[in-house]
């Protein structure tokens, strides 16, 4: 066997590599450390190439592509939705993304996203919370108990300070899976057998649920004054969560409304319904919050830029340690032009 | 650490294996294996997804990302493109690629693709010729003998039955390295000072040079009847091969004109100008070489679909073969809604 040279090796983080690093880190540190890294990118947002996913449908569900590049770092994200891959133990979400170098083109990080993912999405979430949400909230109800629900809560612990969260799921299993899960957390875990039940007292109602199709899991009357709604599920077309009066009564907050028009709970309304970008309240640009009867609305889809910020952390933070495996996908010939002789060589 | 299920676990091709892959099957029979591939996908070409590639451009180069499916696999490539690497010891061109399954978005193969796109670009080259080079091409004229001749030449060999490769180079030490690697390899190797001299009696002529740039590697008084040129070089916007006279004296082929009237060299050309796609020469719905006299010119740039042939190709190749190694790079839960469930207990 060759000896591949440094420059064609790749660190690859495993699935394996990014559980021992999360543990390694912490949860609630890591969390935190990925919404800075967010809120730092999102502060220079005009900066970035910018476009809506590249995506594949088919009947069962659709492959995407989310690429984006700082400039001087280039991401991309693959990753997939299959509401039904449950039905046969699959996860309905897998991904994984990669960094390279705009420089030279050269791959810098490959990584697994299907966890990191959970954690990108839960400290977006979070991000926008501790923008919008009512001062001192410490209340959420978390509606949908599935995979992204233990990361929410606890992303909502370590960066606003949340207290106690209530559970709903359609499914009581769902529920007693995450209330198990959350143990020995910190956070007050409150088991509800409805939605409403759920969001008593609740400042922070966040929906995330994973039916492929128009659902209505929040009601109109169900929301009240100058909460703070953080809306996850709704992420392609013909999938929202929200009833459209909640949305009219609501202040909109999203990632990229271009991608957000198409994939978000305003997919329900006309085209030119206003909405406030994140990144622009992040700036100073736009106003967030403007008083405590508001209900605000964090619309999420989930932006390619998220993803890139969590893989630069996962970058730097896979420094000096072995939480990682280079990995020989780069050919690299001593004389570029002789990739022939490379390979002949390796007989 | 904990065991991952096999669902979870990725085949990956690293460089190393590709390389004891190519000699394990040998490389002519690769060449042809991956050409039939080639022609079995084109003869099913309106059945797949397409679009053209998705690029990050950037002062010194493009990073791109290729996808295509054919309903039931799903596949991308990663390339990039930087034209100064090859001064600070790097590839112009690097490359991965990944395939999935469509009916659950799992991925099924991850694998290097520097060395597997040039077996590819080479074999594509090749399914052109023989449709559309005259009857009893022996003679090949290869201007530009970096990483993709000897690729080009022996991909002539086995599948057109090539017996002699003219090179030339506007740098002599390019040449010499190609005229070494093909000794043995049963091609009569003819080193050429000058282009004119390479192209004295050849039925081909295949251009690949590297410059990003609008070059004119062939003028007008040097292209006879009846010769099939192969254009490989031109494949981004502003770099080009040969001068616009011999355009409108070819009849030109081409694999997508929405992406070649971008990145081929009929981007010197009017958007309407007549071009015919290789897929319906072969499936038989167009004409391809008319009379001993006519020029064809096939103007490659390279198209998802044969990276997806090529990536399938190494799919089947590697069943039952050690040329593979299970990357850990989907996060399986044992339920999938526990994905918090696992990364705790790998604590």
């Amino acid at each position: 066997m060759t000896q591949p040279s440094q420059k064609a090796l790749v660190p690859f983080v495993s699935v394996d590599h990014m559980m021992q690093l999360i543990h390694h880190i912490g949860i609630a540190p890591m969390l935190q450390g990925i919404c800075d890294r967010i809120e730092q990118d999102f502060h220079r947002w005009p900066l970035f190439d910018k476009t809506p996913r590249v995506a594949s449908h088919s009947d069962v569900g659709v492959i995407e592509l989310m690429p984006t590049s700082d400039g001087d770092v280039y991401g991309f994200k693959y990753v997939n939705g299959h509401p039904d891959n449950t039905k046969d133990g699959l996860q309905t979400v897998t991904a994984f993304g990669l960094l390279s170098d705009v420089a030279t083109g050269y791959p810098v990080l490959f990584s697994e996203m299907t966890i990191l993912t959970a954690l990108r999405t839960a400290a977006t979430s979070a991000l926008a919370a501790k923008i919008l949400a009512p001062k001192g909230s410490e209340v959420m109800a978390m509606i949908g108990n599935g995979a992204q629900s233990e990361f929410q809560s606890l992303a909502m612990q370590a960066i606003l300070g949340l207290k106690e969260v209530r559970l709903y799921d359609v499914d009581p299993a769902a529920t007693a899976k995450c209330a198990r899960n959350l143990e020995g957390t910190g956070l007050r875990v409150v088991s509800c057998a409805t939605a409403e039940e759920a969001i008593l007292g609740a400042q922070i109602i966040t929906t995330c649920t994973a039916d492929k199709q128009y659902a209505t899991i929040l009601t109109d009357n169900m929301v009240g004054a100058g909460v703070h709604i953080n809306a996850i599920g709704g992420d392609c077309p013909g999938k929202t969560e929200l009833a459209p009066a909640i949305l009219h009564r609501s202040e909109i907050f999203v990632e990229y409304p271009e991608q957000t028009r198409i994939e978000g709970e305003i997919q329900q309304l006309d085209d030119d319904h206003p909405v406030t970008e994140l990144w622009e309240v992040i700036t100073g640009a736009a106003q967030g919050r403007k008083d405590d009867k508001q209900i605000t609305l964090f619309d999420s889809v989930g932006f390619a830029i998220e993803d890139f910020s969590a893989l630069c952390y996962v970058r730097d933070a896979i420094k000096d340690t072995s939480f990682f495996t280079p990995l020989d996908m780069l050919a690299d010939p001593d004389d570029p032009r002789d990739l022939f002789g490379m390979v002949s060589r390796a007989k």
